[in-house]
This record gives C-alpha cells, structure tokens and sequence, in this order.
C-alpha cells in the first residue's frame, strides 16, 4: 500500500431532488460543487439517483432519464470538475442498451475515473426494475485517497465495504435515498461499517418527498474509529464537509496502551473461518413475509 | 427451518466481577440466576469472564482460574439450572491439557448444551496468551429458540453473526469485558448486527475495574429491526430482560408496503460477490501501528 501525508478535505451535499428533471438536478449540483469547491473540498459527493430522482414505477418510464457513462450529463460533470478541480460522486441512472442500473459515478477534471452499479436491491422504487449490479467490489483513486462506492441498501449488507476495505479503500461512500424505516440503518450502522473496517465513511442522503415517500437526510461523515465527526439534519439542504487523512485509515493496528492493548481490525480476523458468507445461503428463497408497525 | 409461536423472556445480568475469585462470583451467578429465573427469564446471559475476571498477565497465572467443561463450576451451573428450569450463558475460562481458551458455556436443567471459545482475540488482558477459538460458529438450541454465541472482540466482526445467522440463529449473544476504548462499539454496532441480520442481539457487559482497566457497562438487548429494547447504565449492577419472539427474527421477508417496499435481510445477499471475505487478506500482516488519544 502507498504511503501518503496529504490530508484531503471532502463534502458531502445533503438536497432535494427534482424528480424527473435531470437538467434542473444537473444545474443545481453544478452549483453545489462550485461552491464546495470554493470552501476547499476536493472530493463533493451526492446522493443516491441525484440526478433523476427514484421513485418510479415502470422501466418505461425511467429508461428515459438514464444515459451511458459517460454521457451528456457525465460529461458536464467533468467539465465543472475540471473548472474547479474537484472530484466529484454523483448519483443517476445509467442505460445500457435496454437495461437500467442504480449507478453512481466518479469523475474528475481528466473524465471518468469509475462507476460503481449497486448490487443489493431492495424492493423500492427504481430497484423493483433495475438490473443488480454486475460488477465486482472496487476502489478508485481521487487525489491519492481511494475510494470504495456503495449505495443506499448496500450499506445494509456488511459484506460489500469490507470487501473494499480489504481492496484498499480509505473511504467508503454511500449515497442513498433513505426512506423513514431506515432511521436505525442511518442512526447506526455508518459508525458501524467506519470502526469495523477502520476507515472513513460517508453516508449522503437526500431529504424531500417524492410520490408520498419521505427521504430522512441524516448524512454523516464516521472516522475510522466509528466516532461521528459531522451529521445533517432531517430536512434541511445542507453541506457537511470534514478532513480525511487516509493514512490514519491505512493504519490498521492500534495501539491504545503499548504492551498491553493493541488490535488490528483486519489482521485479527480469522478469514478461514468465514467460508459459509460467500456460500449461496441454505435459507429458504421465499421466506415467510412479515409486515412491522413502521 | 421449524416454526415456532413460542416466546421467551431472556435477561442480562450485567454485574462486577471478583478478579481470580471463581467461588465469590459462582455464588453471586447463582443467585442472580434464581432471581432473573423468579422474574420468569428462561435465558440468563452473563459478561465474559463472569466466573474468573479478565486482567490476567500470564498464562500461569490465569491457568489455575481454569476448568474444563464440564468441571466442578459448570456442574454447579446445571444444578441452578435444574433447580430453575432456565438455561445460562456464563463466561468463563476454558481450560484443555495446557491450552487456556477464553469461552462461554451455555447450560440448562438436562446439562451442557453447547460452548463457544472466543475467535477474535484483542491485544488485551487474558487474551494475550489465550488459544483462538478453533470451533467453526454454530447454534444452539434454548426452550425452542436458537441461539448464536459470540464473545467481546468478536462482535466488531460483522462475519461471526452474519455466519452464525446463515446457520439459523434467532438470537445472538454477546458476553463482553467493553474497556473504555470500546464505547463506539457499544453505542453502535449491536444494533447494527441486530438490523443487518434481522436477529435478536444481546450484549451483556461487566462494570466496576480490574488492575487499572474500567469496563463501561452499556449492556444492550436489540430486536431484529436494530432497534434498541432496553440498554443499562455505565456503572450499575442490574439485570436486563425483554421478550424474544423467534419467530420474528426467522420472518426475514419485511413488507413494508405491500408490492411498494419489501425487503429480505437474507434473500437479497450477493454471496457470489462476497468470496474475498473468506481469502486470506492481501493487507501486511504488520501494518504500521497507530495510536489514538483514547
């Protein structure tokens, strides 16, 4: 693993989301990352589907607001990346041939520098339509920080960001378009992935409404030992920044008192023992349903 | 994958412990069983190292505190557990020819139903000369539900609950010795395992101070939302009940809006893209070492 000493200040852009309206979200995320970018941050991240909303309900109709990567829409991305200097994750749709994925992208001022399709898809919205992600688990590399990408339901699923962790990442971010039951996923499960993979997590989530579902907000940036270092409101537009240092998250073995209390997140696991995760489960496919009060 | 319409009422007996005194907390487990067991709990968790204290400095010195399971303390155990009709979880120190696991034992009115030795072992106390746990995670059954041991250290690895939960758990428990640098952990990810495996999630912790350590208390019982059902204080003796329905934690198929939003904690893994999990970590086995202001 490279050693590095450069600190990096990121954001993350809690907003709402015109649904349906790609030009609209596209103008007004433009304007997010001039601004974040003139508060410093180099790397801007923002929700889930944050360029067409997700609340639909066919193909049909959501095929229209999905584009290739690149397409129009990445490629102005990349211009005001390259105006500013930043790199950005942005949430969309993206269409290949007749298929739809819930995909989020990563450029930067030289284009694209990856994508990630989100593999764990809930029953809600766009994900009762798209096709699951096909792609293994990466880390891309933004300013010498490297990056793992999941979304929204994936962060759910433990297994995914510590795949990343074990590929290198730093830090792992999540933009989701969390609905009102996943205030306990939002309240503790980021500070969670953060301390079990000893890394930076950012969780970046929108608020508003959309055809009677109510996004929470809640984004949060977790440092490296799961402690919270910022976190939004419930409704508010709002942009939470913090500074990574991702040769802390590099260090995986803490020594808290020398001698006498020191662990190691990833060389203290006992990989042979984990054999029946990657396994295809012995549950039965149709479990019986359950309906809770929320 | 049996139905059953049966609940149960479980307790957690977060108390102190007397270090290297196993015939003073044998006592004060007693007759904590038969007071949780007067309340009508079926199951009573203690902290890890309930019968022995955790602080040892060396093998010789934690060996005589030992015993094997069965042995003298463990019998004593089934006794109460007969004269109660209830089952316990009780740490302890397991002792092979010269090897020394850190375990627990879980005993009820008919005898031993099952033992766990601790996988992932901290840089800390008794677990610096302890044997890793070399039992494959497995699940026992209490009065008709399923139960999954796990001990301290172990729970900030998502992959014991999750593989324990693949095996049917219902229920997971966690004796804990949390030190004070633990305290993202307690806040976080017990409910963080309950959600992520839609189980029931226990973790029972220990207060008061051996050798210089204080250990935090924030004993927890999460219902397989994640949501918290009740959590204890940093320094009080009290023991914690609630009521578990297994068959709850086996629906793992949540509609929350019929044909809208259903999800399935279990059925929409990915295990063909989790099989890093299970290799043997890339990462140096020394990593540079780092140490936090805790």
């Amino acid at each position: 693993m490279t050693e590095t000493n450069k600190t990096m200040k990121v954001a993350g852009v809690q907003m709402d989301v015109a649904f349906a309206d790609v030009s609209a979200n596209l103008a007004r995320i433009e304007k997010f990352i001039q601004e974040a970018s003139g508060q410093g941050a180099e790397l801007i991240v923002f929700p889930e589907c944050a360029l067409t909303g997700y609340c639909y309900t066919s193909l049909e109709e959501a095929l229209p607001q999905a584009e290739p990567i690149p397409g129009p829409s990445v490629r102005r991305l990349v211009d005001v990346c390259r105006q500013t200097n930043s790199h950005a994750v942005v949430g969309m749709l993206e269409r290949v041939g007749s298929q739809l994925f819930n995909a989020c992208v990563l450029v930067g001022p030289a284009g694209v520098v990856g994508g990630y399709r989100k593999v764990h898809l809930p029953g809600l919205g766009v994900d009762h339509f798209a096709t699951p992600g096909d792609r293994p688990f990466q880390v891309w590399e933004a300013n010498g920080v490297r990056l793992g990408m999941n979304i929204c339901y994936d962060g759910a699923f433990p297994e995914g960001s510590r795949v990343m962790t074990l590929a290198g990442a730093d830090l792992i971010v999540l933009p989701t378009n969390w609905p009102t039951a996943a205030e306990s996923f939002a309240r503790h499960a980021i500070n969670t992935r953060a301390m079990e993979n000893h890394v930076y997590y950012m969780s970046v989530d929108r608020v508003g409404e959309e055809r009677g579902y109510r996004f929470i907000g809640m984004s949060k940036i977790c440092d490296p030992t799961g402690e919270t270092i910022v976190l939004a409101g419930s409704d508010e537009e709002t942009i939470l920044y913090a500074e990574i240092d991702p040769a802390w998250a590099r260090r995986k073995r803490q020594v808290r008192i020398p001698g006498l209390h020191e662990i190691d997140r990833i060389a203290d696991r006992r990989p042979e023992m984990y054999g029946p995760i990657s396994q295809p489960s012995a549950f039965p496919a149709k479990a019986p349903a359950d309906t809770p009060a929320d």
